[in-house]
């Protein structure tokens, strides 16, 4: 038999501040002596570093929605196949920022290609490797992108220069996911404190899968 | 309403001698006044030039197959949006070198992935724009994989490299794809010489479309 791993993903508009609660989330795992693997798409994994410059260039205004979530899909698939699975086959605890989701929410609602559509390629990509838990970020998308405007540090690409109407779009898709995934996906309030959200989001992974 | 052009397509195992008859054939239709667009993926586009810069790389031999199968979907559907579509939409006959049933025979059938599988992220790609009619190259692919051997101008890619075996699988693909699609698809002796091969293709036009 082979061993099985727990697979955590993390989503969100963009400004909800997942990126430093993973990291501390990661830091508590490893202190408990468990096997962690801590990872967001493309992850390192060079074919998925490609495509995803060529999706994110900020020259590539011309990119067709469907051809920007065949991309999403390959790079997915690749890190899947040489990051994720053989950590979840070796038994760990794989944390990753973003995942089927996002693309569900970001080209499914936000392009407008239709959430199905886009799940039936993702299907295609990630096979049954669906994630054990998801934790969703849950902020006002208005407030999430005023805080990526204070932040300086980091480079907007093509995807964060949509306009404020896209980002509420993907909100609703986000919301439209959490009602057909009542199980796998639980929301969290990001509004609130760093300190307090990773609070949150720590008791939930206890809860549901220590 | 609408004008609508012709979309033929061209396919058949590597060697088959495709480029060279469907040049004279563009010709032919120039000479007749036609309107016509000779293409092939990716086409002088430069996002699917960039995503098959990816999917050929001689060192990407970490490449999983599903991996393969979307980048060849993502290319198609920007070529067919920036140059396929708007040329039929303005009345052009399009002559495009390989399309959807490549991947359907060398990632379906090839990669083993399954036909079924690959077709439903290509029909994803390209939606309801397919080929008016398709012409199949009908060559043992050991005869077309030697023609290749012999050109030493064409340097290798990472596909021409695989065994034969491999493509004798894309050959049995091809095969169960005209099946599929009779009335689609029309074989074409590609063993003759290119003369006879570029008159038997031509009468296939001329009785079937024009």
């Amino acid at each position: 038999m082979v061993q099985k791993g727990i697979f955590i993903t993390f989503e969100g508009p963009e400004g909800a501040g997942k990126t430093t609660v993973i990291a501390e989330l990661y830091n508590r795992l490893k202190a408990e002596g468990r096997d962690v693997l801590l990872t967001r798409e493309p992850g390192g994994i060079r074919i998925a570093e490609k495509i995803r410059e060529i999706i994110l260039d900020n020259q590539h205004q011309e990119m067709d929605a469907k051809t920007e979530a065949l991309l999403y899909a390959a790079a997915r698939r690749q890190h899947l196949t040489e990051k994720v699975m053989p950590a979840l086959r070796s038994g760990s605890i794989v944390l990753c920022d973003r995942f089927v989701d996002s693309s569900l929410a970001y080209q499914g609602r936000g392009r407008g290609l239709g959430i199905d559509e886009v799940l039936s390629i993702n299907e295609f990509a990630i096979g049954d490797t669906m994630p054990d838990l998801t934790v969703f970020f849950d902020i006002d998308p208005e407030i999430g992108l005023a805080r990526i405007l204070k932040n300086n540090e980091r480079e907007q690409n093509r995807l964060d220069k949509e306009s404020l109407d896209f980002h509420n779009k993907v909100y609703e898709g986000y919301q439209e996911i959490i009602r057909r995934y009542p199980n796998r996906i639980v929301q969290t309030d990001a509004s609130l404190s760093e300190k307090q959200v990773t609070e949150n989001v720590w008791e939930i992974i206890c809860t549901r899968l220590m």
